[in-house]
């Protein structure tokens, strides 16, 4: 399989996935996973989900901005993974970017909601596989 | 939510998970995830997967033992994540407690397979989430 590919096949996958996996490193350098709900992308270079601000997970990413994201279509042996940098964003535009129809049943306030944080995920590399075939690459600006 | 309870409930969680998410650390530092068949486990300490010795997780465990096993029904909002170590195990005992009718499959030569190896995994700490509600617990022999 190309990377070029490859690439065409992730994004595919990344608009199919009701679900991303994160993954993070704990204060005893332990990865950590978390489903979280798929909400935001930008091609395979940017990726953005919501979350309480109040969470474990925007601690340890303050700590360890190391992170990756998965995606898996687990009945046809297809898989994404991201590696790159994550951060917390409680900016105006990020705030607008994720949010969505219903979201105040997790963040009462609204889109104000002291309690609503954006992650915003920087991928470098990526790897995708299907089957056998299994393809790394760069993912660039 | 009681700790005797989470730890109820990530037991059946685990018993109707076809996947288990598995969390390592690559040789950059960065967390790693690969959807692996759940097939073996003994309670909460000892959970068992099959791989292929060449493969890409197999070098980064043995360069970095730390690991997470995730298991998520995620229609439920319901998720549970293990914190330990993990080893890659070649043993007689370890090939025969994940082999199954069909593994030829994926290791042609069968159950002595050069390229068939056992992961095993130890907890030593849980979280399991259920809708709003969240639970820690320490996992002992």
């Amino acid at each position: 399989m190309e990377a070029k590919h490859a690439v065409e096949k992730s994004i595919e996958l990344i608009h199919n996935s009701k679900i991303a996996y994160l993954g993070s490193i704990d204060n005893k350098d332990y990865p950590n996973i978390k489903a979280m709900l798929n909400l935001k992308n930008e091609g395979l270079r940017k990726i953005w989900f919501s979350t309480n601000t109040s969470s474990k997970r925007v601690s340890l990413i303050k700590n360890n901005s190391k992170a990756c994201i998965y995606y898996a279509d687990t009945e046809n042996f297809m898989g994404l993974m991201l590696t790159g940098t994550i951060e917390v964003c409680q900016d105006e535009e990020s705030r607008q970017k994720v949010w969505f129809d219903g979201a105040e049943r997790y963040y009462s306030e609204g889109i104000n909601d002291p309690d609503y944080s954006v992650l915003c995920f920087t991928a470098e590399r990526g790897n995708f596989y299907h089957k056998q075939s299994n393809v790394d690459f760069d993912i660039k600006l």
